[in-house]
């Protein structure tokens, strides 16, 4: 990591990150559906036929923890990515394969009033995959902190 | 499982679910973020001493995806836990060895206008340790399906 490491004070709204890209394979789903979110259709490509999903789909939480990866390989903030809070969508389901790519804006900053070195930095990251479908929105709220100096 | 596989009427506002108790232990955390949330704060506990968390804490989304594993076991809806979306916060770290515990409670049942099989579920599971402070509270929106008779 060469990246400079980022305080709160070098950050501003609609200061945009993209990740490397990702792939969950067959079996990268197949492994943490069965230790996380045991159900017909992220375990078993015969199973999901008659599924909701029609076909064998990743966990959410799966799409979530790997697209976590991402972001903290590709957005160095100084103290680390804490997440106080998150929302999540699903739009579309992730496929064996998919490749996967996440593209992060900030959408605001606010300052503490009770905590002068920390602030909330609000982060949408949109996961697409190969056909610019949406296959997860993570809206975050940061700690973020600023520099000693 | 032999428990009644839950359809959407069978739901009311209100209907609580306990799940098992579990634990995620220092391996357990340090094993998921290597994968998934290699921040110093959950794969070393030295280097965690120099953080904002103090010690070693478990990735927030290694507690999702195991309360996701305790609520698949303890909520047996007929079609599935389909998450249409999320909101999770964390308000208190999870440290190795904690006793985890998840009560879910049925807050709005919404049955769609267009697809009359269908309906939304808000689920609030709030995750406690064994000091009763809460570690993660998921409000989640589950597409739920009538029975087909």
């Amino acid at each position: 990591m060469t990246k400079k490491a980022l305080y709160l004070e070098d950050l501003n709204i609609g200061d945009t990150f993209k990740s490397e890209e990702f792939t969950l394979s067959k079996n990268d789903i197949i492994t943490f559906a069965k230790q996380y979110d045991p159900q017909d259709f992220h375990i078993d490509e015969d199973l999901a036929k008659d599924t909701f999903f029609n076909t064998l789909s990743a966990s959410g939480w799966h799409t979530a923890a790997a697209t976590m990866r991402v972001l903290v390989d590709s957005i160095p903030l100084a103290s680390g990515m804490i997440g106080a809070g998150v929302e999540l969508s699903w739009p579309n389901p992730v496929h064996p394969g998919d490749t996967l790519s996440t593209t992060s804006v900030i959408k605001d900053i606010t300052y503490s009033q009770s905590k002068p070195d920390q602030g909330i930095v609000v982060l949408e990251s949109t996961v697409t995959n190969q056909n610019n479908e949406v296959c997860m929105i993570n809206t975050s709220k940061l700690v973020t902190f600023r520099s000693k100096s």
